[in-house]
């Protein structure tokens, strides 16, 4: 039979960086490609101890049925640290517990796109993200990212070029692939103009705990007084990436539809590790733990950075990130990125072309994104060296 | 701010059975609402044990992002069960793990629909089923439902008046809400007229491992010789509900689809529970952990099927179910279904009122669903007896 699929799906093709991360199965390749968290980021002792008493104790709720919303005392948990952490009113907001922050990015989408309207997105931007809007068959317009974040006149001119716009997707902290940081004059002006279009903020923020130089930016969640702010947020990056839980702050008005939408997807997230992760926020060291990941995180980096700044061609830039797990080097207009990934693979070392997170896949980028989470220290400077090597047949 | 929700989400309400089971936190509350397995079923004890052990020996993986398509021997487990138990083609087909059977149902119509298609169901049926094709915005034909199955000719004469149909939505074994199983001269029948319109079948089988009674009829899936059928089946009736652990079977082409579908909905399901359900399938005695569910029901269904037919007013009729969770019950047509339902909570026993389940809302049901499964020995006894005592009022 052929199938007759829906216009979202008819076209779109798995996400390259899964694609990727299938072929790392090769446990000699240095994994510079994926998105995982250090394996070692992982309270692996404590969660088998809590997980222990979970089964002694709580058994029969925990793997019952339990609420779309979540798991009250892990809903709590989580609003009170996003009150402390990112000055998120919890009053004004309500928080929903979903399956990883990619959830929280679908939701939004299902409560809001038809086909045909118009999602905003960094130029270059998450391609999670970026496939989700697809799948719902919207409209992507791509602007472009400077140092400071997106750059706030072409934001406007895409405004002013899109009335049907109904959504922004950013990632203003520590970017997914950049690692730029949007800066506060940036994102109070994003702000304004989102709310004279009547455009909803999307704030996807699953690195912001991860901070290992300067200072917090407050979230644009912290200066929603409009209500157009849907922020997400997991446990990923900061417990296990694998247990897939997550978290939407929002509105009362909007979580509402993303709960109901949630109820068709998958009833709710896996409670046993809900209870988990709120086991841990409440009666293990979370600040304690999430140092030990920065300081792990800023050692990877620094370490990515000064091999880098040894052995790079001076024409090759590359950002230096605060906080998060990825670095963006871009190399001279005009390169064959993707030979150049395709020979630095043959060597054994996996980055991703910058093309995988273009909103128009038809521009070409001479960028590549690397990270410094999953590698060990001494495969972070053997593949930055092989890099190095590799790029030279591509500078002419 | 007002917003701008989907065209699918806008006039959407949260499910009736998810708002009745909120209000089940009152312990006093006799429970035939739910669909929840009972407590008793989940194997604790070996799942605590298996959990310790992942924990010990395989926790970088388990904690770890996986693959969208699921962990690679649980896929192969679940494939030769289905082979052996339901006679599906494990060469023709190809298996996805997915966030609880209901994600299997999100993902199927997320791969196929776009808004206004049509979709045909039983009428009654499964409320989650429902909400997720009309969350998609898509238009919900029913379609009678018999003793024996959907009703043959009413589902030609809706494939003749729907010819932009896409999809055949049914629960043939062991039906929610009804209890009913499709006998096999009508799946023969039904699969036959679906081939013939183009229309493909989504075979829900939640509660196929849980026959009581009766010989097994072949499933949908096991005739499916044009690849016109998507499986659904789930752990949550067998091992526990709240982990959220299902699959999908259906042509390559097909489930392609669904995978990157689901990648943009939580990137893979938990990946931990599904090595636990791998190692739970592989160590411990399946068959007969789940012939001890198939006892438990047997017995609670006798139970409750005995008290009805000694306490229940003639003219209230029932049905007689060879397994699954669920009776159906049919008052006299014209029955203040509404009233009685809340008679019946104002004593605390929680039932679902059939309009809960109707394809179309705005027609009259005279019928609503207990479940024996949730509730106690003795709250089925005293819960059928009050329901009995109810009654009266509402049948004059």
């Amino acid at each position: 039979m052929e199938y007759r699929f829906s216009n979202g799906l008819r076209d779109l093709k798995p996400s390259a960086i899964r694609e990727i991360f299938k072929s790392l199965s090769d446990p000699q390749i240095i994994a510079f490609a994926a998105g995982n968290p250090a394996a070692e980021s992982f309270p692996v002792k404590d969660l088998s101890r809590l997980s222990a008493r979970l089964f002694e104790t709580q058994a029969a709720t925990a793997l019952q049925y339990g609420t779309t919303e979540g798991y009250m005392p892990l809903r709590k948990a989580v609003e009170s640290r996003l009150q402390e952490r990112f000055g998120i009113d919890s009053e004004a907001n309500e928080l929903l517990i979903v399956s990883g922050g990619q959830q929280g990015i679908d939701l939004t989408a299902k409560a809001l796109l038809n086909p045909g309207d118009t999602v905003i997105a960094e130029s270059p931007s998450f391609i999670g993200g970026l496939n989700t809007f697809r799948s719902y068959a919207a409209k992507l317009v791509g602007v472009e990212l400077t140092e400071k974040g997106i750059c706030v006149e072409k934001l406007e001119a895409a405004l002013k070029a899109n009335p049907q716009a109904k959504l922004l997707y950013t990632i203003p902290t520590f970017h997914n692939p950049s690692g730029i940081t949007t800066d506060l004059p940036t994102r109070k002006a994003v702000y304004e103009l989102c709310k004279r279009y009547g455009v909803m903020i999307l704030e996807d923020n699953p690195y912001g705990e991860l901070r290992f130089a300067g200072e917090d930016v407050p979230t644009y969640k912290s200066m929603d007084t409009e209500g157009i702010v849907v922020y997400c947020g997991s446990f990923s990056k900061v417990l296990s990436a694998g247990m897939r839980v997550g978290f939407v702050s929002a509105p009362k008005g909007f979580v509402s539809k993303m709960t109901v939408a949630k109820q068709g997807q998958d009833v709710h997230t896996n409670l046993f590790f809900q209870m988990l992760c709120h086991a841990f926020m409440t009666q293990c060291d979370m600040d304690a733990h999430i140092d030990g990941i920065r300081a792990l995180y800023r050692r990877k980096c620094a370490l990515m950075l000064e091999t880098m700044d040894r052995c790079f061609d001076s024409r090759v830039q590359y950002t230096r990130p605060d906080g998060g797990l990825f670095l963006w080097c871009t190399m001279p207009e005009g390169t064959d990125i993707d030979g150049f990934v395709k020979a630095a693979l043959a060597k054994k070392v996996a980055v991703v072309p910058g093309v995988a997170f273009a909103p128009d896949p038809t521009v070409p980028s001479p960028c590549f994104r690397v990270t410094y989470a999953t590698p060990t220290e001494e495969q972070i400077v053997r593949g930055t060296e092989i890099l190095a090597d590799t790029m030279k047949d591509f500078l002419k």
